[in-house]
């Protein structure tokens, strides 16, 4: 790869991505007095009096947990705790920098359910939010479910739900730039794994006319044999065609391919037997579904991936920096699918959107001022 | 107290006092492709390859974890994890500023032993080592204990260790200011908590003649009934003598008093009491067992406290910074009562003591420079 070499000098040199400062100055006694003892004792019982002070007298406020177990690491795999944290570091950046969100990488060393439940029940009381990264499917979905449950802050694992918004974001703005409506398009959802089951849940909601999501057995359809209880849920709530076959079978007739699968395993061939003018997003990743321009010569109108080399990414960097900001702001604890949709909608509508440049950059403070007036129009109803 | 009201409008301004800052740049298209995808897949592969290099790629090198559940928080007692941030905040910003080491304070939500042990294997992958703080004893010793059999990274409990490091400083620079030996002196401690616990062990190890540590029932004698574990091994290992008496009569022939326990219970009748000059250590917080003034007119030479605006504070902040730096600097994964005595000696050796000016202050850079060097001489024996 083109970044590997420079990426790791840049770590060796930099000794990682992130570090702690201080926001108060630390330099006389009468400091030491103030920020610990004796002073702090007062801020401890203030807090004691009422825990809620611990988002104002701390920086509990703008501060969220990064949790992953490191089994599911970019497109790379179960590589274990340690080598997830540059990716986690790197979240951490892009949270400060877009969003001015104190994050913290916590690798752990268990891939069990419970453990990792745990782990983030024991958490809550020094954070206002979690974010949920690389963690493999199905084991995500569970996660999720019994933490939205059982927290009081706000649970987001990026990889569902990261993925399926900004994707939704990509194909309003592919709507906008040719006329169509999203109550038009039949959608084929390659990869069911976290992002593939949550982006096919979220176009369901934002009422996609036709989804059928495939996995590497087919097209997942009410009847189906041997599936987990997720993929269950949406056999029974999409393909309403019961389409059975493979994926290039499952293409025909499609408006739209959404990968979050592997590179390379849709050819020209299976392009050129959608609806025409279909909308490609391959977005595995080092190496897309199909190539951009492999793509284009099979009649597809609008093309994207999820790299950041390639015209059109597709990147849920886009997402979680505004939605965080906008969650701590307003103090929702639950994100909804109609948030979903609304965030979707406020990446969508950073940007007046082109064949060739429809989605808005990372480094477009807009956007996350969109997402957080989005969620602030969403607390107040 | 005189801090409170300046220090809560403090913590309220600064919205807490630390903060997470990048170490890379991210303001372009290609900073994005180097710090996070896709030029970050190649460092995760590196780590994957060989775990160590998480010490160098990622910010690990010099982070550790600040566990708290805010079960004795300062001299405040139990008052809950959201509570303790503060002051797990105030660590965190002492260990940046006199060790440039990154803390990370965790206040989680469960006093239950195996809770606390399973939460720190969990995050092990993230951290060079562990902080433990204001853990309420007796689990405290049962936490640590397990912790050292089962983690691969140094863990510290400061309120043990800390307290006991910068204790032994302080009555080996009485020892210097006044010509006398560790190995004449007869202590009597009294408290037997965390602190006072680690304090008897420590001055047993470096050949203090005689120790007799006191709790709210009395001296602790081999022999005594309803004396939980740790309180048995220590009432076995000191009090020679087999003293069974209150306070005041184990102060009786005592050389020095260090009191880890509750203001004011110490009388100048009881100081009069002792051997002529003794030294007195009256380090509860706010207020000392016994008052410097009272402690001198009862014919004290030396009196310490644990407060900054007081003469000679006896303050465990001269202790981890540099115990951290030095441990993360030589791979030293388990602290020594060796290792402990020599922190000691380095920082009493910081200063040139005198009867009113005993102790090194937390501003002086020297004393963590003395403890990294004293570490990296025993990790090379």
């Amino acid at each position: 790869m083109r970044y590997s070499k420079k990426s790791i000098e840049l770590h060796r040199q930099a000794r990682g991505k992130i570090e702690i400062r201080s926001k108060v100055s630390l330099k006389t006694k009468e400091d030491m007095s103030l920020a610990y003892t004796p002073g702090v004792a007062a801020v401890c019982m203030e807090i004691a009096r009422d825990k809620q002070n611990s988002y104002i007298l701390t920086n509990r406020g703008s501060q969220v947990a990064i949790v992953s177990d490191g089994t599911a690491i970019l497109g790379l795999g179960d590589l274990g705790p340690e080598a997830a944290m540059p990716v986690m570091e790197g979240k951490s950046i892009i949270f400060k920098e877009f969003a001015g969100i104190d994050a913290i990488p916590l690798c752990i060393n268990s891939t069990d359910i419970d453990d990792i439940v745990k782990f983030c029940k024991l958490i809550e009381p020094s954070f206002a939010g979690i974010n949920l990264e690389d963690i493999s499917s199905p084991r995500c979905f569970e996660i999720l479910e019994q933490l939205e449950k059982e927290l009081s802050i706000p649970v987001f694992h990026d990889d569902q739900d990261g993925t399926a918004i900004v994707t939704l974001a990509a194909v309003i703005n592919a709507c906008r730039v040719t006329g169509r409506e999203l109550g038009d398009l039949h959608v084929v959802v390659n990869g069911a794994g976290a992002a593939g089951i949550a982006i096919a849940r979220l176009l369901i909601h934002a009422q996609v006319k036709e989804v059928v999501l495939v996995d590497t057995q087919g097209s997942l359809y009410d009847g189906r044999q041997g599936m987990n209880p997720i993929k269950q849920e949406i056999a029974e709530r999409s393909n309403k065609l019961k389409h059975n076959g493979d994926l290039q079978s499952a293409l025909e007739g499609a408006d739209v391919f959404v990968g979050v699968s592997v590179g390379n395993i849709v050819t020209e061939e299976m392009v050129a037997g959608m609806n025409p003018s279909p909308f490609i997003f391959a977005m595995a990743n080092p190496t897309p579904e199909i190539m951009p321009e492999a793509a284009f010569r099979a009649g597809a109108c609008i093309v994207g991936t999820g790299r950041s080399d390639m015209a059109n990414q597709v990147n849920n960097a886009l997402v979680f920096p505004g939605l965080f900001k906008g969650l701590l702001q307003t103090g929702i604890k639950k994100i909804t699918p109609e948030m979903k949709i609304a965030v979707a909608d406020a990446i969508a509508g950073s940007i007046v959107p082109t064949a060739d440049n429809l989605m808005p950059t990372t480094f477009d403070k807009q956007v996350v001022d969109n997402i957080v007036k989005a969620l602030s129009g969403m607390a107040s109803k």
